[in-house]
C-alpha cells in the first residue's frame, strides 16, 4: 500500500518527523513534470504557515497537505471550476463549508487543483488549462480520469495527503481508480455542498480523494462531521453480491482479470458472493431519454452565463450543458418521479447485502491521444467517457454511496474495485472496503 | 363554542351518550338539505360497524364520525377527486395512509365529500357533482371555499366530527374560515401523502378540518402519529406579529372589524402585538411570473389524462393546469431555488415571534352568485380565487403551519384568524390559536 496520511500522522506523533518537513516533502511532489497541469494556484506559504501552527498538532490533520478542487470556494481565492469564463470574479468571501471543515481539522491547504471544466466528463481533459497526466502509466501519456482530475494525481504523485473532490456521476471515483488510489462518495446528503460550484443539485457530492481506506474514513468524518462505526468483522463475515447485467458487459482484458483475481480471493478469504441481476440497470437509459438530471440542473445554473459567454465554454461542455435548456418541467419532474420508484426497486434488490462489488471503471486508462482532437474527436470522445461512467453513475442515481479501492498489483495498470450500496450504507461499504484492501495487501 | 369531538368523546367516556346514537345525529345532519351536494357517497352502515365495535371505544376517536375529501384513496372505493374523469378507474386497494391512520384511531367514516375538482381554487365550486352551498350563510346562498368545501360543510353542519382534507395554497383554512370551523394546515413533510391524488407535490399538506382547536390538536396527533406539546401559557406570554403590507389589504368592513376587534381583544389579554412589514410578500408575484409549483407539478400527474379526456375536465381547473406545460425545467428550478431564498429571508424576518396572525380570508364568503356563469365569469372567479388564496398561500409558499379558527360572535358572519409561523412551529401556533380560542370564548 501507499504511505498514507494515517501512517505519516503516526511518524508525526511519533516525533519522527515534523509537519513542516513533511510538507516541503509534498512541494517537492508537486513541482515534478509528474504534476504539470494539476494546480492551478498553489498557496505554499499559507499551507507553510499552517504546517508550522503548534494549535495543528493537536487537530486530526496535523497540519498535512490537502488539495482542493478548483470548485470549492477557498476564502480570498477566485473559484474558476476549470473554466476560463469565471476568471475574473470576485474572490470568494469566506470557505465553503467542505473546506472549512478541513482547515478547522488542521490541514495545510496546498493548491487548487485542475479539474474538466464545470465537473463535466470523467475523461479529465481540460483545454484551458491543459491536462494533468495519469501519475501511474508508464507507457504513454494517458487520461487522469475525471472531472477531479488533478485531486487525484495530486493524491497518487504525493504531492497531497488528500484530494477534495465532488462526485455527481463518478468524478471522484474515476480518477481515483486509473491513478491507482482510493476514492469515496459517501450519501450525498452526509456533506454540504454549501460554497460548491453545482453541477446537479440532486446527483453532488463532497468527498475526498485519498492513499487508504483509512484516510478516506478520517476524511469523511471530517467532512461529513461524524463518526464513522468501524466493525473488526473478517470477511468471512461479509454477503456480497456481484452484478452480472451491465456492469460487467466490456471489461477489457486488464480489469477482467484484475477484477476477477480479487473476487476470487475474496471468495478464498470466505466472504459470501452472490452473482445478482439488477433489472434496474436497463432502465436508466429510458428514464433518462428526456434529458438528465445534471443537464436540467447544470443548465439552470448556466443559463445566464451561457447567454453572455458562450464561446468561452469547451464546447465538450457546452454541448452538454446546453441538453437541459430543451427539458420542460414535466420531463424533469416525471424523471424525478421515476428516479424515487427506480431507488426504491433497486434498494429492494440489493437489501440483506453488506455491499455490492464491481469494477469502478471497466477499461484501464486509455491513451490521451485516443481524446485528442482529429476527425473522430467526439465521437470517440463520447464514447469513452460513457465507458468510464457507466458503473459509476449507477450510484449516483441510487443516491447511494461507494468507495473505489485499487486492486492491481504492484507495477500492474491501475484497476479500480467498487465496493457500493444504497443510500446510508456508508460504514458498510467503508468496513468492507477496508477488510478487502487489507486483504489485498497480504497477497 | 360549537360543541366538539372533545366534549363527544367526554359525554361518551362518562356514559352519558353511545357512539351508536352519536352517529344517527351525524346521519340526520347529513341528510339535511344544508348537506346537499356536501358527500359524494355516504358509508353510513360500515361507520355504524364501526361506531358499534367495542374496540374502538379503547381508540382515541371511539367510534365518532369523520369525513374523508375525495382525493383520499379508502380501501374498495373509487377516488375520483371530485372529477368525472376518474368515475371509472378501480377501487383502491388499500388505505392512504391518512385514513388508515384515522381508522386505526377508531374513526367511523361516513362519507367521501365533495371538492373542487382536482383540488384547484378556493371557491368550492364543482361544476359536475353540484357546490355544496356555505353552512352559516343566511342571507343569500354563499360560496362553501374550497377545495375542500364538503370537508368544512360537513364538519360546519355537524354530519362529521373531522373533515380530513388537503390544503396546497389555503385548501383547508379557506372552507374552514368561511363556515365559522377550524381549520390546520401543520407543516407539510409532517403528515404521510402516501394514497392521496396530489396537486403539488411540494405544497400539498394533509390535514383536518374540526369545530375547535382541542380537536384540531387531536386530529394532528392522529395524521401525524406524533403528540403536540401543550403549553398552559397566558396569551400575556406571546410576543405576536401583525402583518401590515400585502395581509391587510382590501380586507371587507365585516371582516376589518371582526379582525381589528379579535387583536384589541388580544392586546387587551396581556399579548404584545408588533406590527411587521414582510418584504418577502411584495415577491411572491415576480417569483411565480414563470408559472408556480403547482402547475408544473400538477400537469406532470395530468399530463396523460388531459391528452384523452380533456373535455371531461372543468375548464376553469384545465386551464390553470395546462399553465404548467408550458413550463421549462430550467423556470422550474429557478422557482425552487428563488423559493429556497425566499423562506429563508421569510424565516428571519418572524423569528423571534410566537406567531403571526392575520385574516385568513380578506373578504367574507361572497355569494354563489357571483362566481356563476355570466358575462364576466372567468375574470370574476380568478378575481375571487385570487383574494380568497392570497393570505394562506404565503403559509405553504413558506413551507409553513397555520391555525384558522373562527373570531366572530354568534350571529355575525364567519370571519377566520389565521395564526401562522414557519416550518416546524406547528406545536406554538397551535398553543397560541388555543389561548386565543379560550380567549374569544370568555367574550
Amino acid at each position: 500500500m501507499l504511505e498514507d496520511l494515517l501512517s505519516t500522522r503516526h511518524r508525526l506523533a511519533a516525533g519522527a518527523t515534523r509537519a513542516v518537513d513533511e510538507l516541503e516533502r509534498n512541494f517537492d511532489c508537486a513541482r515534478t513534470s509528474a504534476c504539470t497541469h494539476v494546480f492551478l494556484k498553489t498557496s505554499f506559504d499559507l499551507a507553510r504557515a499552517a504546517a508550522a501552527d503548534p494549535a495543528n498538532l493537536e487537530r486530526p490533520l496535523m497540519g498535512l497537505a490537502v488539495s482542493i478542487k478548483d470548485l470549492f470556494d477557498v476564502a480570498g481565492e477566485v473559484t474558476t471550476a476549470g473554466s476560463l469564463l469565471l476568471q475574473n470574479s470576485a474572490p470568494a468571501q469566506r470557505d465553503s463549508v467542505a473546506v472549512a471543515r478541513l482547515r478547522r481539522a488542521g490541514a495545510a491547504i496546498m493548491g487548487r487543483t485542475n479539474m474538466t471544466e464545470f465537473a463535466y466528463s470523467g475523461v479529465g481533459v481540460n483545454p484551458h488549462y491543459g491536462t494533468p497526466a495519469n501519475a501511474v502509466s508508464t507507457d504513454v501519456p494517458r487520461i487522469p480520469g475525471g472531472s477531479s482530475s488533478g485531486a487525484a494525481v495530486s493524491v497518487a504523485t504525493g504531492a497531497a495527503w488528500i484530494g477534495l473532490g465532488s462526485d455527481t456521476g463518478g468524478s471522484i471515483r474515476i480518477p481515483a481508480a486509473l491513478n491507482g488510489v482510493v476514492g469515496f462518495k459517501s450519501t450525498a446528503r452526509l456533506v454540504p455542498s454549501m460554497g460548491a460550484i453545482p453541477l446537479s443539485t440532486t446527483l453532488d457530492t463532497i468527498g475526498a480523494i485519498t492513499r487508504s481506506v483509512g484516510d478516506a474514513i478520517l476524511a469523511h468524518q471530517i467532512l461529513a462531521n461524524r463518526l464513522v462505526t468501524l466493525s473488526p468483522a473478517p470477511l468471512a463475515c461479509y454477503r456480497l453480491a456481484i452484478v452480472k447485467n451491465v456492469m460487467h458487459d466490456n471489461l477489457d482484458p486488464t480489469v477482467a482479470q484484475t477484477y476477477q483475481r480479487c473476487i476470487d480471493a475474496l471468495r478464498h478469504a470466505g466472504a459470501t458472493i452472490d452473482e445478482i441481476e439488477l433489472e434496474g440497470l436497463q432502465e436508466l437509459g429510458a428514464m433518462q431519454a428526456t434529458g438528465g438530471l445534471s443537464a436540467a440542473e447544470s443548465y439552470t445554473w448556466h443559463r445566464h452565463l451561457i447567454e453572455q459567454h458562450s464561446a468561452a465554454y469547451d464546447p465538450r461542455v457546452l454541448t452538454r450543458i446546453l441538453r437541459g435548456a430543451t427539458m420542460s418541467a414535466c420531463d424533469y419532474l416525471e424523471l424525478v418521479n421515476a428516479r424515487r420508484a427506480w431507488v426504491t426497486r433497486m434498494e429492494q434488490s440489493v437489501q440483506g447485502y453488506d455491499a455490492v462489488l464491481a469494477p469502478t471503471v471497466p477499461i484501464v486508462a486509455p491513451p490521451l491521444a485516443d481524446v485528442a482532437p482529429g476527425p473522430a474527436w467526439d465521437a470517440d470522445f463520447f464514447r469513452i467517457n460513457a465507458l468510464l461512467l457507466r458503473n459509476t453513475s449507477v450510484v449516483n442515481m441510487l443516491d447511494g454511496c461507494a468507495v473505489s479501492l485499487p486492486c492491481q498489483r504492484d507495477g500492474e495498470p491501475a484497476v479500480g474495485l467498487m465496493v457500493w450500496h444504497a443510500a446510508m450504507h456508508d460504514d458498510g461499504v467503508l468496513n468492507v472496503a477496508r477488510q478487502i484492501e487489507q486483504m489485498l495487501q497480504k497477497q
